[in-house]
């Protein structure tokens, strides 16, 4: 298995799905904790410039949580239930409240890689492939590698 | 449009999706009663023969749900997280505690349709095409006619 040190983003050819996955310099433990103690998530979640501020966190199985990314006067809601959150896999809902009607379902992986590293692995799905590639080209590209970059040095750093 | 009077079950032919109607002689607020409250609920969910135990029910946006289907000594485990809870649509997760690693993300809509009556549509999307296909050969077709001939049945009686 070769090292992903850039985040890889993919769109599945035959089914409404973006995958993405990323090698971090951590432990499957520190990346749940850096996912789902809510500190944590906020200081890392999404691109440079955005302020994350958490409104409910309740990070375990049949829990839920809403966070407000905000810029300036710019503020954008995202909400979403806690399916599954167990150990190597953590299944949610996920909404941008400036598409309230759209609902992906998103599950992550945390495969051990052995000697302190883990693979991230993340699936969303949507139910529209329109609705999938809207999405890729609405710039969560950007807001991805910079969001997992952050994490990456607070990993460094000690922080998680 | 026409009368929707028996279950029509159809898979996507480009979608990970069931997609499920049938129209009632009930208002919206009758069926999303019929879905939200777990006294109601649990009396004709699933196939002729099962008893249904609500296990959790906190059917708001942002709660969760599980119960058990039980014939004799077999008792069938499901659970889920409700995203949305508003009128005119419900969104879900739903997993089959049979199959742990299965999830589905699951949209009910209720359209009125005037007169007292209400298209029931509902859409489950799964990530893989083999997972949705054996789901619907599973026998969930009799699950799902069986359950919504025993909800006509006390929305006839006035039980809803």
């Amino acid at each position: 298995m070769h090292k992903i040190t850039e985040t890889v983003i993919e769109a599945d050819p035959k089914l409404p799905v973006i995958r993405m996955a990323r090698d971090f310099a951590a432990t499957p433990e520190q990346l749940m904790r850096a996912h789902t103690d809510p500190e944590l998530f906020a200081k890392w979640v999404g691109p440079d410039g955005l302020t994350t501020r958490i409104e409910h966190w309740d990070a375990r199985s049949g829990g839920s949580w809403r966070y407000v990314a905000a810029q300036g006067d710019a503020e954008f809601g995202f909400h979403g239930s806690f399916h599954e959150v167990a150990p190597g896999r953590i299944v949610q809902t996920f909404t941008f409240e400036g598409e309230p009607e759209g609902v992906a379902l998103e599950t992550l992986w945390f495969d051990d890689l052995g000697d302190g590293r883990t693979r991230l692995r993340a699936q969303s799905l949507v139910d529209s492939f329109e609705g999938r590639d809207a999405w890729l080209r609405s710039g969560m590209e950007t807001g991805v590698n910079e969001g997992y970059a952050k994490l990456e040095r607070m990993i460094a750093d000690g922080a998680v």
